[in-house]
């Protein structure tokens, strides 16, 4: 086990605990880029090893290109480092894929969270292999690293486990890991079994000391907006060989994500923010997504011990 | 009913047989201008009323916000009127669909066909009327007309007959339409039933008779591609009240239907194209879908009697 995780780190780099960092919004429902850095900063500073931007949790979908674009520029001009940013740049369409590729790309991105094309729900999996096989040839660029975003209950389109095989045994030095979103941990597991040195990442920190024992690299998770420094130091245990203390910051982690179920995710951890920011503004939220009714959010809160957290 | 399509009529003005226009690429995959406006010219004179471009056969989420603004200026260059068209400008992103249906208004389209934002399957009826509220308010211009398009089994997200009635209610003006290809005639007999004056089109060709009778508006349908001379004869039969003849039309266009069951659509009908032009470009067609091998083809081609088209 520990041997493949040596592999990981050779071959990617990445590993550790990543939010799937959010997108403050101003009142115009626009990316508030101040508010994004600091956001960002927070997370870096409070125990991410790095950030996932534009991912589910960061509304990637709901912005259009040229926001997306503004956004990482604002962040690498803010003083995020380009490399502990893996920007979500999958879409339907094969060219805006193409340039948000190279747009991550160009601020250093470590590597690209890339969606299936997820309007096409009967594409098979030769097609969606020529999809890949048509952004890597057209990206064209060596500094190109892939991690295929597989999260079918919200994309409608996942990555079979023979395709995962095919792109790492067509692109090796390209197609380098995965974010399982799935929150199938058999899934999470033979995935990490079948592909020694594929850096595997789970969608939830629920798994995050389950995924660490079977060779994976970490999590890239939505609650970790909230909860890094507690999901870091599960982390930090288990590195040290702390297993008992590894398990118990773990139940911790799995105890406050088992508070928030039931509440739509990403308005819950906007009303998260505001809570522990004291900042209004994270409320806002692009529809077709809808920020917490008053009630809702009160019973959110009382729900969870914030204390915890750090 | 007759007094339905009457108001329907004055309502919209839309009507008739439409063809969910397929998008021409050449050899890089890009949309071949040249190609579409012959393709929309040949559609117009064989018997389309309008043409839907960038719908789900038009392959219009495979294709960047800015490909499908000059394949419309394009269109419009090339003398295809503005008015015979119904673009798709639905995006999960609130500012593409706003851009997007703005672009649609710049060319002078009759109306725009809007997708649900349909990453987020999770979205209820409240969050998907604030994105289309949102929506109107942002695109703010008299002339916006939209059809609300429900391919739920594709986009994963489709509209509720009581959100339809809520948005028909709020914004009577402009919400003036729908294209239901649930594939439900219940659901599309319901819808033509419960809104009188909305315009009602079939998403196939099956029930172009069907929708007539009920006070729908006619079909935009895929097949229409390659069988418009055909199904704008069902609808003169209908119109001139000659049952039996619009009966066994209809019948005829659904024998072709059958024909090509079990064939992805799209590339099946690009390899029709294929056929009846003998233009090879028309089997290019961008990932994830993939164009029919040789022997689908062959077999596709052997079932289908292209006498019966014109």
């Amino acid at each position: 086990m520990q041997e493949q995780r040596v592999n990981q780190k050779s071959k990617s780099g990445l590993e550790g605990v990543f939010a799937a960092a959010l997108t403050p919004m101003d009142e115009k429902l626009d990316p508030d880029h101040g508010a994004f850095v600091s956001h960002c900063r927070r997370l870096l500073d409070s125990g991410c090893h790095g950030l996932s931007i534009f991912g589910t949790t960061g509304e990637g979908n709901s912005l259009s290109f040229g926001e997306k674009v503004s956004a990482m520029e604002a962040l690498v001009e803010g003083d995020i480092p380009g490399e502990k940013l893996l920007p979500g740049t999958g879409s339907c369409s094969l060219t805006d894929a193409v340039r948000l590729s190279r747009a991550a790309l160009e601020i250093g991105a470590a590597g690209v969270l890339v969606l299936p094309p997820f309007y096409y729900k009967n594409a098979d999996d030769d097609g969606l292999f020529r999809f890949f096989a048509e952004l890597i040839d057209r990206v064209d660029d060596e500094r190109l690293k892939i991690y295929l975003y597989h999260i079918p209950w919200m994309a409608g389109v996942g990555f079979s486990l023979p395709l995962v095989g095919r792109l790492i045994e067509a692109y090796p030095e390209i197609v380098v890991g995965t974010k399982d979103s799935s929150g199938d941990w058999e899934r999470t597991e033979r995935t990490c079994r079948e592909f020694p040195g594929f850096t595997v990442f789970a969608g939830s920190e629920r798994f995050l000391l389950d995924t660490l024992r079977a060779g994976g690299a970490g999590c890239i998770s939505a609650m970790v907006n909230v909860n890094a420094p507690l999901a870091r130091r599960v982390y930090e245990a288990y590195e040290a060989g702390e297993d008992a203390e590894a398990e118990a910051l773990q139940e911790d982690l799995n105890e406050m994500r088992t508070a928030t179920e039931g509440f739509p995710a990403i308005p819950a951890l906007k009303a998260l923010m505001c809570e522990t920011t004291k900042e209004e503004g994270w409320n806002h939220i692009r529809p077709p997504l809808r920020s917490l009714e008053e009630d809702q959010q009160q019973k959110l809160l009382s729900r969870l011990d914030l204390s915890k957290i750090s």
